[in-house]
């Protein structure tokens, strides 16, 4: 192997391939800092060539090859196994923006540039990248792209799929596919961009895109509503997709032990109500006229429902410390449950009809077989995509709780398949889910998905043990 | 053959296996009249069980399967060729709307349905489900997935792709892969639905769909705007888009000489302005407010757009009827070339910011080897995507200069290429386009393309000569 050390260095430079166990450390290690594996070295190229000349070497060597961004993934996606055999390729130096087109909406940005960076290209040219989730300081758009991230602003600009017009791509065999099109209509072949597009590095490495972007909306504004259950929510969701159309940009369920978490953790925080209600609903409106006219949209939005009796109370921020807040309290949750303990998480959709029926059942199944667990069940209703969280129960030892994970999981996901829904609404497969999905896709699927990967990456070097 | 006929009978009932030269005539011949194939026959199953048998035994005879729509296609994509050895799967008898899903958005449809059927029970449901486009009382839903169509909607709501939320596919194996998943978010895999839309019926047969609806708009606006050149009506999309959002739902450009052949050939149709200008852009507005909202919206946009002077002049329609003759004129153009003879046509996108400069130069070398050609020059501006048109000179022979299809096809479209864009944006590639495409492919993505026909049709009988 130090034949294949040596090549690597004349190919990125010496100073780029990192061997040393402290400079890998990082690279090594996920996101929630649960897993370390190893690797023969991490190899950062600065260009496209240099991604294909890395790769084509590796398949000479047949060394697995485990493609890095910010590696910010909650799946284990973007780190190496145990064995020691991979390399890890990290793309952070791939991190120019290409171009950005005003009049065609594009901008054309290398894998390795961070998402906050993109977004705020975007924003010098007068424009919005909309692609927006808590990790965008330290994650990279090829990261994104290859896990077809979701974050807040699904329900009007869809997950980073919906967002990508091109892409360029290096071939499980070191070839450059040049995909960057800029075009909102091309219907000449099989669509290979949506295919690198989530397979999570497992088919090519996506090394630059061609990505959407939109013009900024002049004003936003930001609701907190209190309803009865789920289902009330649902009915404010229809109201305000039917009043509001594309002017609703965001909207979030949260329980009310998900919120009294928050406050219990972060006293500063306050409810705006008097007393507290059994769901919250978290409402934004980006609107293309004026603040002004986002006002009046969202006060007819609330009187309505409020008369409807489909919300309790609400509040409409009136100021952006205030629109911030509200936004807080969403935010905190993740941090609340983390003050309060260990945890079990999981990251699903169903059908947005089902939500409701979805989580009183599977409470109850939940509370029959662990007994006096808490739910702290919150996330983005508009999407169908719930972060259905387990707390232990208050009283008992956190770890032997911790222990049922696997079968709480089961339960969970067992749910969420016979509600037609997914075990991984945001996050991927990656290493942590790929066993389990087996559970929930039909063999016709699996193989499916099977022969893809045998006829882009017959060696299985593209990071192997993960998705599939 | 006998044997492979009579079995077919067995499987989806004698009536509905047919072999009658002119029971066969119509699934024959394509939409534009342009070409006959031939088949051992035409066979009708009626529902996703039934295509899977077909299959199966296609499989085991080694019979080759034309899947087909309404067969409205315009690339030779749903007729078989010439060898006759093949059989056309009409789909036309799975007909049926499964459900409609008022919370989650969604309905779910079998290929069959014909389009202008779905977009009634959406509306029904009081939805709305947008793709449009001309064929839609006769081009069914199987048919738009499988070439991805566009029309009229898409600057708003995207291409049938977009559209789409799961799928049921009949492998070319024969197998019934159920993906009719109704969520927005689902991130366990590989995009197999992605991969079968826009594939042409050449790696799987779609039987069902997933597809999304949206609520209502409450007033729908039109206006005519007359401008100098296409820059100027890209200004007036920019300006649009800032100003309206998401309400801005078509963009349409039509050049001076396009409205003067409708006018000429339709006398009973007016321009509403009282001298002739060189660039018209039909504009819509859907509001999910109110008409009297989508009237501000628009007026308040047009007078800005004369007061920079983007615009020369400009109506609104004041009524239904005066919105339907400005669509009309629009829509009348292929009509009124028609009427004027023969042409040659092209679907063609370019990035958005270019367009103008695509025109301009195309049109140079046209005139420079085809002097005197008439350019019919309109289409979807907002989506890049242009029907670049060319009809013959007035003087002299048509036939003659329809002679020289091949040569100003390979103008037009190496001209294309080099500004990035694409030789099909709406229409697919079908048996028409497959082996120009060739031309402006590279080798690594043909070769991606034949590497996934191999794998998903190793015996390359589904649709065998179509695409690739």
């Amino acid at each position: 192997m130090s034949e294949f050390i040596d090549t690597c260095r004349t190919l990125v430079g010496a100073a780029n391939v990192l061997t040393d166990s402290a400079d890998l450390e990082r690279y090594l290690t996920d996101w929630r800092r649960r897993f370390t594996g190893k690797a023969l070295a991490v190899v950062r190229p600065a260009s496209t060539e240099e991604v294909a000349a890395v790769i084509r070497l590796c398949n000479e060597h047949r060394v697995p090859v485990v493609p890095q961004g910010g590696n910010t993934g909650l799946v284990l996606g973007s780190v190496p196994d145990q064995s020691g055999t991979a390399i890890v390729l990290s793309l952070s130096r791939l991190n120019r923006i290409r171009g950005v087109d005003t009049i065609n909406n594009t901008m054309t940005v290398e894998a390795g540039c961070i998402l906050e960076q993109i977004q705020n290209a975007a924003a010098d040219a007068g424009r919005l990248f909309p692609l927006s989730l808590a990790a965008e300081g330290s994650c990279t758009i090829g990261g994104n792209l290859a896990t077809n991230a979701g974050g807040t602003a699904v329900l009007r600009y869809g997950n980073a799929r919906e967002l990508c017009l091109g892409l360029e791509v290096v071939t499980a065999e070191g070839e450059v596919w040049d995909g960057l099109r800029g075009l909102r209509k091309d219907n000449t072949g099989y669509d290979l961009r949506d295919l690198y597009i989530g397979a999570e590095g497992t088919l090519g490495v996506i090394t630059a895109a061609v990505m959407k972007i939109f013009p900024q909306p002049k004003g936003q504004l930001t609701a907190l509503a209190a309803v009865e259950a789920p289902e009330h929510a649902l009915r404010l969701l229809s109201l305000a997709q039917e009043r509001c159309g594309a002017a609703l940009t965001g909207f979030e369920l949260m329980s009310n032990f998900c919120l009294q978490l928050v406050t219990k953790h972060f006293p500063q925080m306050r409810l705006p109500f008097p007393q507290p209600y059994a769901q919250y609903v978290l409402l934004e409106l980006s609107d293309s006229e004026s603040e002004e006219h986002a006002n009046t949209l969202l006060e007819g939005l609330i009187t309505e429902a409020l008369e409807q009796e489909i919300a309790q109370d609400a509040v409409i921020a009136s100021s952006i410390a205030q629109s911030k807040a509200l936004w807080n309290l969403r935010e905190h949750i993740p941090l609340a449950q983390a003050e309060e303990g260990k945890n079990i998480k999981h990251d699903v959709s169903v059908p947005i009809s089902l939500i409701g029926e979805f989580i009183r059942v599977t409470d109850v199944q939940l509370q029959e077989q662990f007994p006096g667990c808490r739910m702290v069940t919150f996330g983005h209703l508009g999407d169908g995509n719930l972060h259905y969280n387990v707390s232990p129960p208050e009283i008992g030892s956190q770890d032997a709780f911790i222990e049922h994970q696997s079968a709480i999981n089961r339960v969970v996901h067992d749910s969420v398949h016979r509600f037609n829904g997914s075990i991984s609404a945001e996050h991927g497969l990656g290493a942590l889910k790929r066993d389990e999905v087996r559970a929930y896709k039909s063999d016709v699927e699996l193989r499916l998905m099977r022969t893809l990967k045998q006829a882009l990456d017959p060696h299985n070097l593209m990071n192997p043990g993960k998705v599939i």
